[in-house]
């Protein structure tokens, strides 16, 4: 059984009132010799102050809840640990959701970390999430609510994200300066803002280079390891000559299919990923993608949380973008016929 | 502010002692009108009942924490994955935390989570672990604690684990089937249990082959992406024709390092890894190596929980091993002259 303040006023011969002084950091007049003999029986009792009463009364438990679509994917993973080591310096501990891209369990968790008394949450949102029920939920507990790398749009809310749209703009472009203009395009689920966003930079590059859009150039996957050839197929049948994959899962299923299948990038067709995961540079034929700003997302989603925990009120809405930047490797070559 | 019972009451304009029997599954002889009124207003308020208050009396929030040394490391990311569908069939949420490998942090961790309420927690050990003193708070706590993946010797507690000693076995086996004798050996930090066994079935795997072991055959590393050439130079010019990596991303990067200083996988010499994560088979050569049986792990480590979670004290000490099995791809290869 849990170690109370009258174990240890048992256990020292002193009174409960001044144990609880003692190791509540109350002012008291009480020897050094007696505020030792507590700690000590204390530490060796393995008294632990009951957080869940207390977090009754001061409604602050230096807990912030992090909810991830997918823990297997290394970019939100990596997102996590950085988050956490943030975090720690601050003395914040971090508790992980994964909602397994599930918006029912998003919902779940959010109630299930309120519910344990956490003092903020970062929400990096299932396909087809319940964001606005979500932000609701937080507005009425009055906790801090960030978006993580996905924004809902319609729902008013801090968010800090790479700039997909960027993302999607330099990787085109990238492929239409090697002199690609049959460029295809396999997006994650387009019900996700960050899929969207990815897929107007692509329409931009192609517009700002007088590339006509082909909407037989598109297929949408999810942000998984693509596993099925026919989408790679379709797109090859249309002599396309070079693929945007809107994550480095994706590019890595297209890779894997295009061996099976006898192509060999990029002399049959170059592939950009997205993310920069730290598989993409031992590939075989290493990754050219997009690097995103993990260092910036995870200490500016920290930093924000920090401010919105010591003035929550005040804080005007926040919308954050980090620009992604593009890393040039082997699976990307000159267009040529 | 929360939405209270009060509020309720107030809202629906029954007596608060009457919402409180409707929600909280008392029997009572109100209308259906009057307990559907109440429900319809406890959902438009967003009434959540109070877990820190209803944990202090009832002692259970279906909740439990898994606590692992590194997130990034793909091995465990699908553990936690797949830990949390099978608590989500149990209705328990599963809150995850990263210790980043510091003992210290799991220490922290298992307080903070017991603080929070959790009905049990599931451990990796960190690298050099507190692993006796967590076993020790949890007994305290009369919280069921079970080891996941690693063991700590001397600590008499549930776990369950891979069969690293016969993973070991089966990799070094395979390459000695495949006429290799002089076989080196990069291991994980011996300070983990699950390295220093995976080294006692390479051990056993030689003697049984009557190979003399060769000290000089041995490195030891991290269990992240070898980044460090010296450590492969070093068997390299000991004329070793096949390497065992304890973990895939050991083998990740031996690859890499082999790959950048000239050397043909498998024709320089043979590599073997252990977990078999979803890139090895993705490589340009895909990997040998030991498959996990994570489906097993998950499965074991769940059920063992909800068992210890409805009795508690009865329980003797479960050690479970569960044995992982070799899948053989294109980095290993008979060995030559």
């Amino acid at each position: 059984m849990r170690t109370t303040l009258k174990d240890i006023a048992a256990y020292t011969g002193v009174s409960i009132a001044s144990v609880s002084l003692i190791l509540n950091n109350k002012p008291h007049r009480l020897s050094n010799d007696t505020c030792e003999k507590v700690f000590k029986a204390a530490e060796e009792l393995h008294y632990r102050p009951n957080v869940l009463a207390k977090g009754l009364i001061t409604n602050r438990t230096l807990t912030i809840g992090l909810i991830l679509p997918d823990i297997t994917n290394a970019y939100f993973a990596t997102i996590a640990k950085q988050i956490q080591i943030q975090l720690q310096e601050a003395d914040y501990n971090l508790f992980l959701c994964n909602t397994n891209d599930y918006p029912e369990k998003e919902l779940s968790y959010v109630n299930s970390l309120l519910d344990r008394g956490v003092d903020g949450i970062i929400l990096a949102t299932a396909t087809g999430s319940s964001a606005a029920k979500c932000q609701q939920i937080m507005l009425k507990a009055s906790r801090p609510l960030i978006f993580l790398d996905r924004t809902s749009p319609g729902v008013a809310a801090h968010s800090i994200c790479p700039d997909h749209e960027l993302g999607g703009y330099i990787a085109t472009k990238h492929l239409i300066e090697l002199g690609h203009r049959r460029i295809g395009c396999i997006t994650g689920p387009m019900s996700l803002q960050s899929s969207k966003e990815r897929f107007f930079g692509y329409i931009r590059a192609l517009q700002e280079a007088g590339i006509s859009f082909n909407p037989e150039f598109i297929q949408e996957a999810d942000f998984r390891i693509l596993s099925d050839y026919s989408k790679l197929e379709t797109l090859l049948q249309k002599n396309v000559t070079a693929i945007f994959a809107h994550n480095d899962l994706i590019a890595y299923g297209v890779y894997q299919q295009a061996v099976q299948h006898g192509f060999v990038i990029p002399k049959d067709f170059s592939l950009v990923g997205c993310d920069d995961l730290p598989f993409s540079q031992l590939m075989a034929v290493p990754l050219t993608t997009v690097v995103q700003p993990i260092k910036e997302l995870s200490e500016g989603v920290v930093r924000l949380m920090l401010e919105l925990l010591s003035d929550y009120k005040e804080k005007k809405i926040q919308t954050i973008k980090y620009a992604p930047q593009l890393v040039v490797r082997s699976s990307t070559a000159e267009y040529h016929n």
